[in-house]
């Protein structure tokens, strides 16, 4: 199947019905300004061995590469619309393999309102690369930057923490004392994360700084805290833990360096976010309505950096951790 | 240099003044919409050893990477805005090698009127693969389609044709017949491409339909005739050439599959066009007054396909040229 074929056969579809895609029969495509109304846009690379295991179903890794863009249009509080695909090709990637990719594509983007705009496919020696570019809209001036957190902020965190990094040792079978259940669950959370398209209204209410927690939350708070030439400071006993990730925590001897781990190992996709002291009650029950549990989790400082405690004792973090590309 | 000093120190210069790119401190960009203006965009992938030479100097490389991007919007007739930058770092790209490499952008962005607006950077085990997604502007409505054309208009070529075949031959080392000059002339079109964006009048004016030449000629012109509905033809004995070109030709055997190589090889980053016949003169007028070299190849016919012919004679082309990806 070339390139040609795998355009008309398996890409055209996705973008059928919509205009700025020209049926992927031109060089580019054309969005229209909608008035009062930023595009928010912003592009991730997944590359097999490193992003995602060379054994992962095609359909899972096509999911994880728009969820994993989409996780940051989230952080942002931006209405997805969009995107454009970039895909190097590795030797293997036949008819089967590229036909269940499309077909991942097409599940996410129905149910999270994407539309395909355009591309590029090339082939390479290399390993399986892949690109997304994802569009989105924020009212004019409103995207939710990382920089607008203030000291004394409260920090927030959606959902559980840790479950990323347990996944990547359950799907590399190194949790298996943990049971069935529980090595599926976060195997899964691993393999398909979960974008927080839905705070986005508690968010754009809210938050006065927020980001997608991708390269591990103490990273990721600690890039908002950065962006706002601040600090921030988090209490790892308050750390949202899974079941799985309660279990696992259970058979750990060190449980300072246990949670340490937790919080530095990436690829939750959840969003950490900052608001006043005084909006954090009304936020968390924005977010509950919304379906999302939020939990406070430490604070913004003067002092730069993001620093971890344990029960009010400093933790040491992983250097890698904070600077995890 | 890890990524967090790579963005910071490399790259973060290159968003300087930029709005948009909130320092590259953010997962996301910003850009506001310009009423009446479509907003155009497109994306290209290069691979080492596919796209480029592993020995192509780093800033000609982030140069290419630019200005294949570039070529696309010239065809659309689009005005440069900004860009995404993609990069998979492979193993050897060190510190000096990566500051050549944002030097070439830095280089060429200032030339071209761009801004960087963010990106993502990872490793990768493979080859040295890069992407771009370039921004551009467009009167609402007028970006040019490789759609447009209709039965009769003649087909029109920029600058010459042929030489970003016969650069990678001569890079390659296989023209050394041709002389020193000739073969530094077209080792730098191939790994230089210079885009035609002083087109950009003449073809809003005139063009009925566009496309930039990348993947060949034949197959370009073909995109416009498939996007149309239509077909074209082209009659080889018209083809521009450059005087590296013509001393080529001077000594192949076979003048007409040597033409057929040269209007199916690809990387000229010339742009394709068309228009109704009786507006030919004032379009070649206008890339004229531009400094652009146009000239009438072909026309526009109802029979779909690309075809060839050489004093009025069908040749065979090279399917591949048609459908190289």
């Amino acid at each position: 199947m070339d390139e040609f074929e795998t355009i008309e056969r398996l890409f055209r579809p996705l973008a059928a019905g919509t205009p700025e895609a020209l049926g992927l029969m031109d060089d580019a495509a054309a969005l229209p300004a909608r008035p009062g109304f930023d595009l928010v846009v912003t592009t991730d690379t997944l590359v097999e061995g490193v992003h995602f295991l060379a054994s992962d179903p095609p359909d899972l890794i096509a999911r994880k590469l728009l969820r994993v863009n989409l996780s940051d249009l989230a952080a942002k509080g931006a209405e997805p619309y969009g995107y454009l695909l970039n895909i190097a090709w590795a030797p293997g990637w036949d008819e089967a393999r590229r036909t269940l990719f499309a077909k991942g594509l097409a599940e996410d983007q129905a149910a999270c309102g994407l539309k395909l705009f355009g591309g590029d496919t090339v082939s390479t020696p290399g390993p399986f690369t892949i690109g997304a570019t994802l569009f989105g809209w924020a009212p004019a001036g409103k995207m939710i930057l990382r920089s607008g957190a203030r000291v004394g902020d409260l920090l927030l965190v959606s959902g559980t923490i840790g479950d990323g990094f347990l996944g990547l040792k359950a799907a590399r079978g190194e949790l298996d004392q943990l049971g069935a259940e529980a090595v599926c669950a976060l195997e899964e959370r691993y393999r398909l994360p979960r974008p927080r398209l839905e705070l986005s209204t508690a968010l754009m209410q809210f938050a006065s700084a927020s980001a997608d927690v991708s390269d591990g939350l103490i990273a990721d708070a600690g890039n908002i805290a950065r962006a706002s030439g601040l600090g921030a400071e988090i209490a790892l006993e308050k750390l949202p833990l899974s079941d799985p990730a309660t279990g696992w925590m259970a058979g750990q001897a060190d449980k300072s360096v246990s949670l340490a781990a937790l919080a530095t190992g990436g690829d939750d996709y959840e969003v950490v976010c900052t608001t006043a002291p005084d909006q954090a009650t009304a936020m968390i029950a924005a977010a509950e309505r919304a379906g999302v549990a939020l939990t406070i989790i430490g604070s913004v400082t003067s002092e730069p950096g993001a620093r971890g405690t344990h029960g009010g004792v400093s933790v040491a973090l992983d250097r890698t951790g904070w600077r995890h590309g």
